[in-house]
């Protein structure tokens, strides 16, 4: 059973916490990105290990046991800041900011840099699949339900380039607890990367 | 066309490289845990962030152009230090450490912690398939030459829970330019996801 924290925020609260520890993320990503390209020498790597290892024990002095979880408002508003695709305080999220369109198709424009890679100057399958089955598990819950992945399928089309990207997903049947949905990344070149994704609804949610 | 550098580096170049830039990654791992499961004071966040970009900013003084990339040495080792999911410079990667059985199975253990969060204390879905598509590539690849993702298909069972894991793959069979590799990640009590690939040898590795 999986458990969604209740927790009585307002907004303004909500944005408050969000004013302090998101741009920490933002930074700690550019650490990251900087982490893997770096060529300085052994000794400045030496000197910022020290300062990040202290960094950090200044940070864990005071923290939450486990992961963050997902907490919810009374208002039914959904906190998911440690996702690893839209956690804005999760620093290996690239994050993802999901749109919705009238019509209930998901899409998002994003950049992914060299945290990301896999052949080189290219992303990882893998990361492609982990977008794709996000996007395609939002665009699963028009409702704001959540429905977990059943199964999905990846195809590649070709070599997808780091940088600028763009991901988008929509339901094409539903057939009782099962949701059918299907969503590609793309670049400006075109389709790089479809799925096709079968979500169900946990049965704590089926009426 | 994907490039691959060759370098020149000798067994010693390499491990005095590793000795240098690993432990810096080992310690924004830890910076990235903590990012997310702070809960110190607005005034403690602004001066860890203030901390974090002075180092980024000594990391970048020196600092390749765009990602990590592959690169190989002329007896043919493999250097993937930027790799999303093996990178061992690359703080979003667990990483991985894949090992090679006799009868060319691949495995690995691993800890996913709360960077790789989706629903409350579970591994996101897409981690998943990210780790799968990775360690499925390796199995497809026993003779050390890439090859890439054409689909990958992940079934998920039940809910995968943060924590210690392992995840195998080998492969079911050789189609020409085919390769057919299924896998699974596990915890204690037994798989947890399943998947199945399809692996192209790349046109300029076809015979």
């Amino acid at each position: 059973m999986l458990e969604f924290t209740v927790e009585d925020l307002s907004a303004e609260d909500i944005e408050r916490l969000r004013a302090i520890y998101e741009p920490l993320a933002v930074s700690v990503r550019a650490l990251v990105d900087a982490t893997i390209r770096t060529e300085v020498d052994a000794e400045t790597v030496a000197a910022v290990k020290a300062d990040i290892d202290a960094a950090t024990a200044r940070l864990r002095s005071k923290q939450i046991d486990g992961a963050f979880g997902v907490k919810r408002t009374p208002s039914g508003r959904s906190i998911s800041w440690g996702n690893a695709v839209i956690g804005l305080r999760n620093p290996t999220a690239p994050p993802l900011v999901i749109h919705r369109d009238e019509d209930d198709r998901r899409w998002a424009d994003f950049h992914l840099g060299a945290a990301y890679e896999g052949p080189p100057g290219h992303v990882h399958g893998g990361v492609s699949a982990l977008i794709l089955d996000h996007v395609l598990g939002e665009a699963a819950s028009p409702d704001a339900k959540p429905r977990f992945t059943g199964s999905i399928t990846v195809r590649y089309l070709r070599a997808c380039p780091l940088g600028p990207l763009h991901a988008e997903a929509q339901i094409t049947r539903v057939d009782g607890v099962k949701t059918f949905v299907s969503g590609h990344i793309s670049d400006a070149e075109g389709i790089t990367v479809e799925a096709e994704g079968v979500f169900i609804t946990p049965r704590w949610l089926r009426d």
